[in-house]
C-alpha cells in the first residue's frame, strides 16, 4: 500500500508489451507526470513525439491474464499554464455539405488559471472575450497491453483500453481494464483539462499534469471491454466504429456485468436497462469512437 | 391564451397533411388524450391500430412554412393503472453474436400506481420481486405534418418529429417543430411512464395518458430539425441512421442555433461545444435513429 | 396484352395513394416518358417541381395486397440531347478531411449523341477532352405506393422501391415491388442515361425518357424488399442507411427468396451465398443508400 | 529476378516488425506455403495458432518507408483436398431480428478436386448432394508492418493490408502496399479456395496453399491504402466500420490514384468516376470491413 512517485524519460506511442519502467505492488499507489498529446512536459519542451506519448508501462504484480486492474483516480492536477486546441469542429461530427463551413484547424492555445481552477482562450474570438470554462480534468488515453502480443497505436481503442477521451476518467472514478499479459503493463498520457462530449473538436484542452492512481488486481475477474465506477455509477465501454457498435458492445459488457455481479438474467437485464440505462458519446472523433453505457446505483435498490 | 379540452375520436398512423380534428390559437393550451402504441385507450378499450396511432392533427392558427411552432409541455398524466413493454432489450442494440441470448420478446404488463408515482412488473422475475421505477413521463411521438406533402409512418422520424422517443421530451421542456405547412398540423401519442435512454428494450412504458401543451407560433424563424428548451438546456434533435448521422445533423442544427440565436460563428461555436456539448441517445431502436445535441446555459455565461 | 401509350401530364414528388391516371391490365405494355430529376421534358421545357418528378400513378389490374408487381424493363430510349449532372463527387463518399478537395456542384451538362450511343461533357475540362462514355441507360427512382397510406419523398426509397438510383434496373431487368394497395399503383422517372455504382456524384447523366415497361401480377407471392431478375442472376435490394443495413436486408430477403422459390433452408442458403453472393452498392448517395446481393444463376445449377 | 522457394517453420498472428525469415531482392520471385486460418498446414497438421498465422515476414531489399511495395499473385495452388468453413451465414449481415433463424456455426468440411478444379461440402445438405463449386483461389491476409511499430493482429485490417478477404486478390493481380518499415516486411496467409463477396459467411473455403509472388519495389510512390492492378482494371482498398467509411477510405485514395497517375484533378476525376466507378464489398466479417473501389481500364481511353 506504498505511494511511489515516478519520473518518466522515455514515453510511447503505441500500448504493446514494451518493458517495464516500473514496478508496483497490488493496493499501492502512484503518481506521476504526463506530457500533452503532441509530447510536450510540464516546462513546455518537447520530449516524445505524437500521438499521446504514454508515461509507462507499469507492471502490477500479481496481475495475470483473466485478471482485471482497477485503477482508482485519486488526482489529475494542472501543473502547466497552458493548454491547446484545434480550432473549430472535427469534419466528421457535422453533416458532409455543412464541412465546407468549419475553420482551419488551427493550433489554438487556452490559459490554465490553476489558483481560479478556470481555463480561456489565450486570443479570445470576439464573442469569447468574457467567457471561461472550469478545469474538469480527465484522462484522455490509458490502458494495458493488449492480447495477442498486439502492439496498438494510442490514436486508438479497444478492448485493453487506449485513446477513449471519455470524460468520464476523472478524479474519484475507479477504471477496470481486462489483463491480458503478466503484470498487465499499465499506461497513461493525454490528459485534458476540460473536454464536452465527444471530443468533437478532436481535442480537450491538451496538457502535461500530474496523476495519482491507486491499482488493485481484482483475481479471476475476467471483463472484455473497459468499465468504470463511481460513487453513483457503474459503466462499460464499447470501442469501435460506427457509435452504433460501440454502443453494442458496451450495452453487452453491461449484460455481462449485471449477469455476474448482480445475478441478472438477461430478461431481468431487460426489464431494468430498458428504463434506466444511459449512454455517454465518450468520443466520436478517434479512429474507434467511445461509447459509454451507464447504470445509476439509485436504479438498483431493490434487486435481489 | 384560451385553454382547450379535445377528446379524441380518431387516430392516424402517420404524420401528414390530413385535416385538422381542431384549432387552437397561438399562445392557446390544449388538454387532449393519448392513446398507447397498440391503439388501448385510457379504459383499456382497443380503439385504434399501430403504430403509435395520433391524437390529431391539431390546426395552429397563424403558422406557416418557415415558422416555428413552440409546444410547451406543460402536464404529462398517467390515465391508467397499467402499461406495458417487450420483455429483453431489442436485437440491434447487443453484439449480433449476443442476440441469441435475449430472451422471447412477449408483451410484458407493468402495474402504475398513480398516487404513489411508482412503476412495477405486475409479474416480476425472481430479481425484480422488491424493485420498482418512478413515474418519469415523456412523450414519444409528436410532431408537425412534414413537407412536400409526405405522409410519414408513426414509426420513425424525420425533420418535422415523429417517434423520436426521447426521454427529454418530458414536463418543462419546450418542443419545436419547423412548419412546412398552414396551420402546422400538430399530432400526438406515444406516452412512456419511464423510459431510459435509446429505447433499447424497443419500448418505454407504454399507456394512455393526458397531456396539456401550450402552443406559440414563432414567426420567420425557420429551423430544420426538432429542438428543445429546458430551465437548464436548449437541445437539438438529429433522426437518421447511424447514430453518427443522427449527431452529425443534431451537432449541425446546433451551429445554426448558435449562429442564429448568439451570434457565434463556427469558430467561437467551435470553442464553446468542443467544451461543453452533451448529447443523449434519444433512440437507438426505430427506423430513424434520434440523437439529441445539448449545451447547458450555464456554459452560455460570458458569451456575447 | 395491350401495348398503351400514355403521355403524362401531371407528376408527384411522392410515391403514394395519389388517384390513378391510367389503367392497365395484367400483363399489358406501357410505354410513356419521364422528365428528369428537375422536371425538364424531352423539348427541355420546366414541367414539374424537382425532386424526381414521377410518372404516374398507374393501376395495375389484378394487383392486391399481398402480391408482387413484375415490371419488365423492355426498352429505355434517349430522347432528349441533353443531359446533366452536378460537378465533382459527393460530399459523403469521401473522407470528411477531404471534402475541402472537391469542387462546387455546379450544374453540368452533357451531350447525347443518340446515334452514337455516346455521351461527353458539353464544355469538357482539358484532361477529358477527348473522352466520351456509353449510353447505359437505367431507371433511377420508381415503385408502388408504400402501405399505411404512406406518401414518401421521391428523393429516398423503402421496402415500396422508390429512388435506389440502381444501374441494374437496365433494359433486360424485371423488376418487382410488393403491393401494398389495390392496383398497385405504379410510378415511373428519374431516367439516367449513364451511371456509376452508388450515384457518387449525387446524379447519373439525368435526362428526359422514354420507357416501355410490361406489367404482370405475381398473386400471392408477397416479398419484403424490391428485387430484380435478369437473364444470368436474381438479386434483392435493401434501402437504408448505413450501407451495412441496406446489405443486411438485401440478404435477409436473399434467404427469403432461396427459401421460397430454391426450397433452400438456412445451412444451405449459408453454403451458397458464402461462396457465390456479389454486392452491389447501387447507390450510397440517397436518404437511404440501395445495396443489391446478387446470386448467378450458373451458381444454382445442380442444386434441389 | 531470382525464384526462392522458403518453406516456413513459424508463423505470426500480428503484422508487426518481426524479425524477417527470408530476403528477397527488387524482382524476386517467392514460393511458399501458407498455412489455413486455424493454423493446419498441407498435411493437415496443426503447426500454429489462429487467427490466420502468417508465413513470413520476408524483407525486400530496398524497399524504404514511402515506397510502395508491388505484389504479383502469380499462382495460388490448392495442395490439400479440403477445406473447411462455418455453416450459416454470420450474424452481422442479416437483420438483427434474422440472426436467430441462422443455424450454429458448426466446422463444416469441403473435399477439393484438385485435378478437377471443383469444391463441395463432404457431407452436403439435402438439396445441395448434386452441386459444387469452381476453384477460384484468393489471398484472404497479406500486406507489410504497419507503421509507429504497431502490431496489428491478423483477424484485422488496416492501411498496411492484413485481413482483406478480398476475391479480387486472385492469380494475375498485382496487389500495391505501402511501405513504412525498412524492407517492408511482408507477411502472407489465409488462402481461400473459393469465396463470395464480402466473406458473409465468415470464411472461404480455408486451407492450406502454395503461392508463387514476384515482388517490385516503386521508389518514392507512396500510397495511403491497400491498391490492386489486373489486366483490366485498377482498384484502391478501404478497410474500416462501417461499410461506409471504408467505401470513403477506397474512393479519396481513388482520387489520390487518379490525380498521381493520370493527372485528373478533383473535377475530372468526379466526372468519369461518377459514371465509370465499380465497387466490391471485400469483406463484411472482419473487424475492420473492406471495400475497393474500382476503375476499369477501358473507361480511362481517350484521358489524357
Amino acid at each position: 500500500m506504498a505511494t511511489h512517485r515516478f519520473s518518466p524519460r522515455q514515453f510511447h506511442n503505441t500500448l504493446g508489451s514494451h518493458p517495464p519502467v516500473f514496478t508496483l505492488a497490488d493496493g499501492d499507489t502512484l503518481i506521476t507526470e504526463t506530457l500533452d498529446a503532441h509530447g510536450f512536459d510540464r516546462e513546455g519542451r518537447l520530449v516524445a513525439s505524437d500521438p499521446n506519448p504514454m508515461t509507462g508501462p507499469f507492471f502490477i504484480e500479481g496481475a495475470e491474464p483473466g485478471d482485471t486492474l482497477a485503477v482508482t483516480i485519486a488526482r489529475i492536477s494542472m501543473v502547466r499554464a497552458t493548454g491547446w486546441t484545434r480550432a473549430g469542429l472535427a469534419a466528421n461530427v457535422v453533416d458532409p455539405g455543412a464541412v465546407s463551413r468549419l475553420p482551419r484547424r488551427d493550433k489554438t492555445t487556452w490559459l490554465i488559471d490553476i489558483a481560479a481552477s478556470r481555463i480561456a482562450p489565450e486570443i479570445p474570438p470576439p464573442k469569447l472575450r468574457n467567457w471561461s470554462i472550469p478545469v474538469e480534468p480527465m484522462i484522455g488515453c490509458f490502458g494495458v497491453a493488449p492480447d495477442m502480443g498486439q502492439a496498438i497505436s494510442t490514436a486508438t481503442s479497444g478492448p485493453n483500453g487506449g485513446n477513449m477521451d471519455y470524460r468520464g476518467f476523472r478524479p474519484g472514478t475507479t477504471a477496470l481494464f481486462p489483463v491480458s499479459t503478466t503484470g498487465a503493463l499499465f499506461f497513461v498520457g493525454d490528459v485534458h483539462g476540460c473536454q464536452g462530449d465527444g471530443e468533437i473538436a478532436g481535442t480537450g484542452i491538451e496538457t502535461a499534469s500530474e496523476v495519482e492512481l491507486t491499482f488493485r488486481v481484482r483475481k479471476n475477474k475476467p471483463i472484455n471491454w473497459p468499465r468504470g465506477e463511481t460513487a453513483e455509477e457503474l459503466f462499460c465501454i464499447g470501442n469501435a466504429r460506427p457509435l452504433d457498435q460501440a454502443l453494442q458492445h458496451a450495452t453487452t459488457e453491461m449484460l455481462d456485468l449485471l449477469k455476474a455481479d448482480f445475478g441478472l438474467n438477461e430478461l431481468e437485464a431487460g426489464h431494468l436497462l430498458g428504463m434506466a440505462v444511459r449512454y455517454d458519446v465518450a468520443n466520436v472523433f478517434n479512429p474507434a469512437y467511445s461509447v459509454a453505457c451507464r447504470i445509476g446505483k439509485s436504479w438498483l435498490e431493490g434487486i435481489g
